[in-house]
């Protein structure tokens, strides 16, 4: 199937990195503008890197206890409404439908933005006892936020997630449950997306309209700004009051539950592009990938074709079958691409587009010699390899590129985080980009004039191996007050 | 987890169909009704049997050469309108949203009751040239279809499902994939949910609305209904037309495209469990269970509790690595319940009523014996088996249980089908339900009189496995006509 045209060049990050970014998305064959105002098409090439993105997230979700389960994604309108904070936060986005069978409906339905609200009709109804805690769910779905300004993947009015929603019968069983899946997102984020993120705490200003306290990881993208890429919420009691969802504990009391909600979404994907990505077009890390080798026969003469044919059939068997490449935790796909409506310059600059992290190039005088190129896609140096290494070479070179891509990531990161004593320092420096390290004193007022004067927020408020909050022992950058209070947050410009 | 309460009894079959199949799957947490009319939750027990289906559908689909794309949920309304059939098929059935971020919408969105014309409107900008195709996309989504009367998993306002969405150069490519899916729909609810179906044509009263031809298959429900259970649509060149889907061929001329949509949803779910289920709760074909084998310790005294549990935790274990076991083309669950605040009678009655096919319980007169007590759901009898035996028993119970469940649902079917002559035999006979073979001559006015006199419809028309109509050679069974157009229909009363 030939789905697509040639590519027109790719807008250099150095020139207008947003730009840069569209014409990945789109030239890459991602996903795409559609008819309806802030909706997009996600293609496949973009939803292949969401089902990788759900086959290991999934595995870790029911690892930590959760099960699957699916909930009306229309809301009755007052349900929203029982949670004041809830409600304040999400009215400006809905989307809801009135007219439904051919009548005007009696009440209202919203489209989802976030389920807790129909979930907790549900736990009302199914939690009676201590015995039916902990109830842990997750949802694939579909929400829906009315969003003014829309970006592929970023920030689009539809986008698919998944969101866990789980009961306990302790505060204490709650919080240690948000951070369980605080650390879960981490590991995912690094492990499979490649992309480095800070850990933290939001602060009030910034934290789920409804929750007592929101976890959350903070990537940083190559124009140095930050993308929040998931977020664990201790939703306490405040939903459970809302919809009177108690339990009789083992003392014979009813009890309020308390809770938790965690999400990660369609994002991520927006995230891994502009973490890893270069003007020459999508790079991906291995374990996103479909096709993670290409082989291109480069077949100038009838007289040779026959045998750089075989011998790129013969390679692709032979790079299935090698021990290397089955120790890896991922299929790989490898791909012989032998369209003959396509010249192989033209293949070349296809697979860097859309990303395929090893490109093979055989000729006939390869063959002469027996030996194949080797290009890394991060990497864009070709090597001469003899065909016998190949297959072993392979294995080992995906496994290093998707260190190697954290790795730089991370190191990118951290050049351009820094520390700042003042906020004089900190505005003088907040042009350049970056996360800025600050010791903070947690009022939410200096955090809005901040905002206003800087446009950059608190991305996160940094913990320690424990999640609690890191302490300073420094004056406050605003305030220059010390205080045993004061915390470590990292303050940026963000997505 | 414990996931819910003492199941109430069951009704049975006999007693009320209807009330029985809602017992199951209320009882074995398979769904429950949600405060939304006409929508249902999925819970875990019913949601893991969508995930198993999902995996397997999804393996097929990619296989037949569709890859997955996600297209927004939001429809504009005007593009429904574009295909006139189409939308006055759909009309009735609508979601329609009005309102969103906060001010009223210039053109009301409709919630997908089906994607082709959403999906249409981006074919249209994607394809240009005959290089282009053939495209063939599939999506996983929820959809709305505005019903009076529902019924958990059979009909449900919002339902889960994948439908696939085809173009091609030529009407026989499109004809030949509408077909490839037909066939690929029946082998999975075969072979998957053991469920067995007639494939044919849907006659042209009953065809999807938009469509040129619509294939289904079509099983029999223990109460003797049918039920359809997958549709594969040749949509011809209609909604081209509609929204100008056209290439440019090798020839230089300006051609439409060839299209074909096709799919199953939840619905699945329901049918599976009025396929195999019986008075004492579910019956799950092995390939759609989680947990394969429960073991239950049977421990009345504390001083042999220890070896009991020990010998069940290594009993799981030699199954788990058994040689057999592991040729089945799943991965099998195996749960030791050693969940001290329930009896063994109660977990008994658990596993029956959610549908683990093979139980086994140990007690310690077993331990003496050196034997286990095997139990398979469907068949219900209890067997005495040496330890060393039962691993490469359960392996060899499982895929025979699979087989058998086909098999008895067949003979159920074959019994219950009868060919007929004539209308007054056929109305003589349709009370006791059943499926009716008859001759049938094609008039739409007299399928629709047939309707109204029984409430009976035409489920379809049987094809060879060439997938052509099979010619009865017969007078038709109204008319009483003979004529070379003749073919086989298959008539009964359906959900």
């Amino acid at each position: 199937m030939f789905d697509g045209i040639m590519a027109e060049k790719i807008t250099p990050r150095a020139q207008d990195f947003s730009q840069w970014y569209q014409d990945i998305v789109l030239q890459a064959r991602l996903a795409d503008y559609s008819p309806v105002k802030g909706c997009m098409v996600i293609r496949a090439n973009g939803y292949s890197i969401w089902e990788k993105i759900q086959q290991d997230l999934d595995r870790r979700i029911k690892k930590s206890g959760a099960s699957n389960y699916y909930f009306p994604m229309f809301i009755p309108e007052s349900f929203l409404k029982k949670e004041a904070e809830h409600v304040e936060g999400f009215a400006p986005e809905l989307a809801i439908v009135t007219h439904a069978g051919g009548k005007k409906l009696e009440e209202p339905l919203v489209v989802r933005p976030t389920s807790e609200t129909i979930i907790n009709s549900m736990f009302a109804k199914w939690i009676q006892s201590y015995r039916d805690l902990p109830l842990m769910i997750n949802q694939w779905a579909n929400v829906v936020r009315w969003e003014m300004r829309t970006r592929l993947f970023l920030r689009t009015t539809e986008f698919l997630w998944q969101e866990g929603h789980t009961c306990h019968a302790t505060a204490e069983e709650a919080e240690a449950e948000t951070r369980t899946m605080l650390g879960v997102y981490r590991d995912f984020a690094e492990e499979m997306l490649a992309m480095p993120v800070y850990f933290g705490l939001k602060s009030d200003n910034e934290r789920f309209a409804g929750a007592l306290r929101t976890y959350c990881i903070e990537g940083m993208m190559q124009d140095k700004k930050a993308l929040q890429a998931g977020t664990s919420h201790n939703l306490s009691t405040n939903f459970a009051k809302a919809f009177e969802t108690k339990f009789l504990d083992k003392d014979s009391t009813q009890k309020l539950v308390h809770q938790t909600s965690w999400g990660v979404s369609t994002r991520l994907i927006g995230g891994m592009i502009m973490t890893h990505s270069d003007d020459k077009g999508l790079v991906l890390p291995p374990r996103l990938a479909r096709t993670h080798v290409v082989i291109v026969p480069v077949t100038p003469k009838p007289d040779t074709k026959a045998a750089v044919l075989e011998a790129a059939r013969k390679l692709k068997a032979a790079i299935e079958a090698d021990a290397t490449v089955k120790a890896l935790p991922y299929e790989i796909g490898v791909q012989v691409d032998d369209d003959d409506t396509k010249q192989a310059g033209w293949k070349f600059h296809e697979h860097e587009l859309v990303g395929t992290p090893v490109r093979i190039e055989i000729g006939p005088r390869d063959l002469e010699k027996g030996t194949a190129v080797f290009t890394r896609r991060d990497v864009g140096q070709k090597e001469f390899i003899p065909m016998a290494d190949l297959p072993a070479k392979i294995g080992g070179e995906l496994a290093k590129m998707q260190k190697e891509l954290l790795e730089k990531a991370r190191a990118f990161r951290d050049a351009n985080t820094t520390e700042v004593a003042s906020y004089d320092e900190f505005k003088s420096k907040i042009e350049g980009g970056g996360f800025f390290v600050a010791s903070w004193c947690g009022n939410s007022e200096l955090e809005k004039k901040i905002k206003e004067e800087t446009k950059a927020t608190i991305r996160c408020i940094r913990l320690d191996d424990k999640f609690e909050p890191v302490r300073s022992g420094k004056p406050c950058f605003m305030t220059g007050e010390k205080s045993e209070k004061n915390v470590v947050a990292i303050f940026a410009r963000a997505y």
